[in-house]
């Protein structure tokens, strides 16, 4: 009995709800926007946290906690982050509630009014820097490299499983710095390690680009961004780092002497992935017959269902694949040996090809009389019949080819869904038909940005970096134009 | 320049203080009640966690997350529950802020408030087996074995760093069972896994007991705790776990088909520890010199000085130091070798010596020519100088050593600081005088308990699980009592 899925070609946003459904990964709560992360899709968070942490560790960052709750007077204090941030927010008025005199129901306590309200963090710069104040005299304290994993609260009136959600997961990087090359050196480098994470452990290609203007983070001098395809032809941006130049120093007067004993304001960086990663990792991988999921990041790497008749059979089949389990959990291998007798195999089958599970190993009598096993990877549907004895080694080159296949299918479908546009008139035809990454002149301005968003809905995700120079004329305003930035719609 | 500590005997209580601020490990925010936890202070939370979360999968624990907020109404549910819980909460009531019109400061925007108040939780029962509703239909729903790190808010009038704070982090198992024996069962295991860990990894010997009725968590029907001893000689509650009955089954309408097809209520455990044992730790071990941490759970395991004057002696002494710094490493030990040239040694030693560190090696050009380094001990401050070519197998041993030695060094204090009472005098005189844990009978009625609370602030930590039965009569009020309880005045 397979959970029958709605196909993407049908409708590609139901497809992907269903999908976060019935392959366990979350659901809606009571509490409206805010999703509860089910084992399975939390066991995914865990395996990103793992490897996003050490390579934040290798680039010498620690973790630190700082509060979740934000005095409200802090966001006044930084005016473009005010615009961008202080409004759809969680505000804390109270901090006590009582037992209703009549009805016996609990109310708020009107007495426990605070005198000044608190915001549920949507971010943390305002409260880090305002700590930071204090931490930071002398260049010998610089650069601070902080990171914190945490949850944090906007108050998003459309929402989305883990793609949009008013409570979300995830880490923020602050970083303070002597000068302005080391912060936007810090804010270059974490888009690097957000690029490294998302090809080659969620095999995702992405392309590194700095935002304009209108689509910096909200205080941010610039801020570079990782942009990803989805199937359905539209962007996800998947991490961004920011160089904040010295708004935040300035805004909570964080200064230091430097090592000529002038006093300067303090150089500033932040970088966030989240929850959202999980969506993206769904989106860009996943089939009419569940996750695809890239086995750096799956839960469990490899199952094994035995098919059998009598429990003889079974019992002679669990004592051959001990050895298995065995050498597979030897060699870093997670395992799971799905014996339970209340599912038939084709349920199981079904099952952990809707859960993504990379590779599904099923042996049964005959295998076992001729020494063999039947593998089925979940990329391809392929099925092959391959050794007993050699299926450890066997399965650790299929597990990186799988990897490098899942990347190299959506770095195809990528390429083919990236287009050149050098008229208005073929991108709005592109838009409406094709979708996907365009690549076009813009005469640079905010104006013609607008327009062109207004008119198709498409944004300007990124101007690659490293981007080829080229004169041309931007297909909206026929302005000059340097050079080709990437569009498209987004998520 | 050693930052000088208040010490132990001066004042207990300011020294905690300054030990913290000083070590680094957490200081107050800008957010009354709410601390900011440094990156030395989270190193130890991040030691603890991996340890733990190793415990819970271990035992079948998978990990997953549920909103930070929780409807009001679902306070009202659970009766118990209620009382204890829902009074002293943060209440988000509106969800935008806007600039006022006149002043251009931010105000919380009067149209945007929520229909229901959202309260920001103080633990996770009730969202959590309101969502379990969904999940449990049958016997082969069960059992769910779920575990949360989350953080979690109680307005405490009066904090304190680590110990007490408004927003603290934490771990919550919320599990749910067929049986009520199994839901028992769970309850002891998991304050098994607590004691395992407090006693093997903190070095903090426990006793695991039994809360009486007016200790309870609120809801539970058993609430088993471990309770350590404080070198003031207070207690410290560091961990429980609930046996919840039914309650919240009931409170949410969670039901099951059991086997034999009759529908029943599901059965609850809870269980919790938090960064109040980070406190515990401290508190514990450290002496008036600084920290002392337990090898397995500091994030600095061996340090090391070099002793020179000439850079070219720091060159011979660093090359030297090489190997010594790749044979802990391959032998899994965390080593810092500090060859900061802006701190002088002496001012390295007490840095070190303050922040826990468990060994400090130190090497100058005379040890080079000798072959040799000296070791310094944390845990007794003794000294001595070893040969440099064994000095990895030496360390490895040592580490053990010292996690030994800090344990039975707490166990001896307990030991000492466990006192029998026989007469409501020598109760008053004990608590009055010396401190420590109490041992003493108790005629088991509430009553009793709250006028020995009043008169003297001692309440019952717990009865020791296997307590020895022994007939006696209660230290208040005469009555015969068949067993002895834990007496002590607690943080």
């Amino acid at each position: 009995m397979a959970k029958k899925l709605t196909t993407r070609s049908e409708n590609y946003s139901q497809w992907y709800q269903d999908l976060v459904i019935k392959a366990d990964m979350a659901e809606n709560s009571a509490v409206r926007g805010s999703m509860v992360i089910k084992p399975y899709g939390y066991a995914i968070w865990e395996k990103m946290q793992a490897e996003l942490d050490r390579m934040f560790k290798e680039t010498g960052h620690v973790n630190a906690y700082f509060p979740l709750f934000i005095p409200k007077s802090f966001f006044n204090k930084e005016a473009d982050h005010v615009e961008g941030f202080a409004k759809e927010c969680a505000v804390v008025t109270h901090y006590r509630l009582k037992n209703d005199k009549e009805t016996g129901d609990i109310v708020v306590d009107p007495d426990a009014k605070l005198e000044e309200e608190l915001i549920v963090r949507p971010t943390s710069e305002t409260i880090i820097w305002n700590t930071y104040r204090n931490w930071i005299q002398s260049h010998r304290d610089l650069p601070i490299l902080i990171n914190q994993w945490a949850n944090v609260v906007r108050w998003e009136m459309r929402t989305r499983l883990f793609l949009r959600t008013a409570e979300f997961l995830w880490q923020e990087g602050h970083t303070a710095h002597a000068t302005k090359e080391e912060a936007v050196e810090e804010a270059i480098k974490m888009i690097n390690v957000y690029a490294d994470f998302a090809e080659n452990f969620m095999a995702m290609p992405v392309v590194k680009g700095v935002k304009t203007a209108s689509e910096r983070f909200a205080g941010a001098l610039d801020t570079y961004t990782i942009e990803a395809l989805m199937q359905d032809g539209k962007a996800l941006q998947s991490g961004t780092s920011h160089f904040l130049g010295q708004n935040f120093a300035k805004a909570f007067d964080v200064k230091f002497t430097n090592k000529e004993g002038v006093e300067e304001y303090v150089w500033a960086t932040s970088w966030g992935v989240s929850t959202r990663l999980i969506g993206g990792l769904i989106m860009a991988h996943s089939d009419d017959n569940g996750l695809v999921l890239p086995p750096k990041l799956a839960p469990i790497q490899v199952v094994i269902v035995p098919i059998y008749n009598k429990m003889e059979q079974l019992a002679a089949i669990s004592e051959k694949v001990e050895g298995v389990i065995s050498g597979l959990k030897a060699a870093g291998i997670s395992v799971k040996f799905d014996d339970s007798d209340q599912k038939k195999p084709g349920w199981k089958f079904a099952e952990y090809e809707l859960k993504g599970v990379p590779v599904r190993l099923a042996i049964g009598p005959r295998d076992l009389e001729n020494g063999t096993i039947e593998v089925a990877r979940r990329d391809t549907l392929e099925k092959s019949v391959e050794p007993i004895d050699e299926i450890v080694a066997y399965i650790q080159n299929l597990l990186e080819e799988i990897q490098q296949n899942i990347f190299r299918k959506a770095l195809d479908f990528r390429a083919q869904n990236t287009t050149k546009a050098d008229t208005w008139e073929e991108f709005r035809e592109i838009i409406a038909n094709k979708g996907g990454f365009i690549s076009a002149h813009w005469d640079g301005t905010s104006e013609t940005e607008e327009k062109i968003k207004t008119e198709t809905k498409a944004t300007i995700r990124c101007i690659p970096i490293d981007n080829e120079q080229e004169v041309g004329k931007c297909i909206y305003s026929g302005k000059p134009s340097k050079q080709r930035v990437l569009f498209a719609i987004a998520y």
